[in-house]
């Protein structure tokens, strides 16, 4: 079976990363998957898709009760009237490995490096940017926005994703041995970026 | 005044991040510094090549005795008949300043990422690679040497490094948000690496 080639994207909030993935996808002529990750793996388990939503890497609260509670550390911590944190992440799991058996992607975010660890064809790829370039972005995406609010929220997800990744996987999210690549998207921009990641790719084997 | 090309790279142990800056100082006609760095510093400061190869990367016990007497926390810690690690320190500083200054060039190790942090022309890379190829390595350089003895060595001396780097900066060692790139050189070799490098050094408008 040939393996397809995937590209996984963690990312710091408001690096630039998502827009990256999405440069990558059309260059390179491969499936792009971020929020609508979320959907396809509601519609395979017949959940609904605010379950999925409950434990997504923006649903801080949520998912820091369910460790508190210790929803997440065993296999039967399924909460009365529910699906446990633990079992949708398992479904995510599922989802992202059918969509590497079936195409060639770029995946944002959800732990995909980790989950596709064994995949040949797979490349993963971590985005940082300086906060200020961050901050900008976050403040673009979400008018009315200050700045302060928008570098506190950056700081807050960022937690939050180390949070979700360190608990889930037995690397460190966001430390340089953890992934293939880092870049630093404000030093050359995302296109840049993109370009330099394709290039690696290439490199690697993967595309000619 | 013209800015320098500088490269600095620091490498876990035995992930050829040596190799690689070698590489990268001939494709780019750069200087290349590494221990050589230790010696021009002893010249231009009148000290002895011991007193530097004390403070070392490569001098575990006498960093971590420095360390655990306090001499490298103050300002006036020089221990009675020699100079402080910290002095040690500053003057290496000066001499990597002096470098970035004078000439283009790859730096390896030695905090000069950070040391050099407001140079315009410094682009600052990581490299690691997989244990088994980082093992690998370090038996071919030391003939005799078994696998265990090569992975504890290189758990240690990455350990001293850290430590090192930690105490001396504000940053992370081997954090991907602490350098401009990343690399796994275990993922597409050493050669691949330093021409991604140099693609990165041309995308960020630094050579044609």
């Amino acid at each position: 079976m040939k393996d397809n080639l995937i590209i996984t994207i963690g990312r710091q909030f408001g690096s630039g990363g998502r827009e990256i993935g999405k440069y990558l996808a059309e260059m390179l002529n491969l499936n792009y998957y971020d929020k609508e990750l979320i959907l396809e793996a509601s519609k395979a388990s017949g959940l609904c898709t605010e379950c999925f939503e409950r434990v997504d890497e923006k649903a801080p609260n949520r998912f820091f009760n369910a460790l508190s509670k210790g929803w997440l550390s065993g296999a039967s911590g399924m909460p009365s009237g529910g699906w446990s944190d633990e079992m949708i992440f398992k479904v995510q799991s599922d989802v992202i490995r059918d969509i590497a058996d079936k195409h060639n992607a770029v995946i944002v975010g959800r732990c995909a490096d980790y989950i596709l660890r064994d995949y040949k064809g797979c490349v993963s790829v971590f985005i940082h940017a300086k906060e200020e370039d961050c901050v900008r972005r976050i403040i673009e995406r979400n008018s009315g926005m200050g700045e302060s609010e928008a570098r506190d929220l950056a700081q807050k997800r960022n937690k939050i994703r180390a949070a979700y990744y360190n608990f889930y996987t037995d690397k460190v999210w966001g430390d340089g041995a953890t992934y293939d690549m880092c870049i630093n998207s404000s030093a050359i921009g995302t296109k840049a970026a993109a370009q330099l990641i394709a290039e690696f790719v290439r490199q690697r084997g993967l595309i000619e």
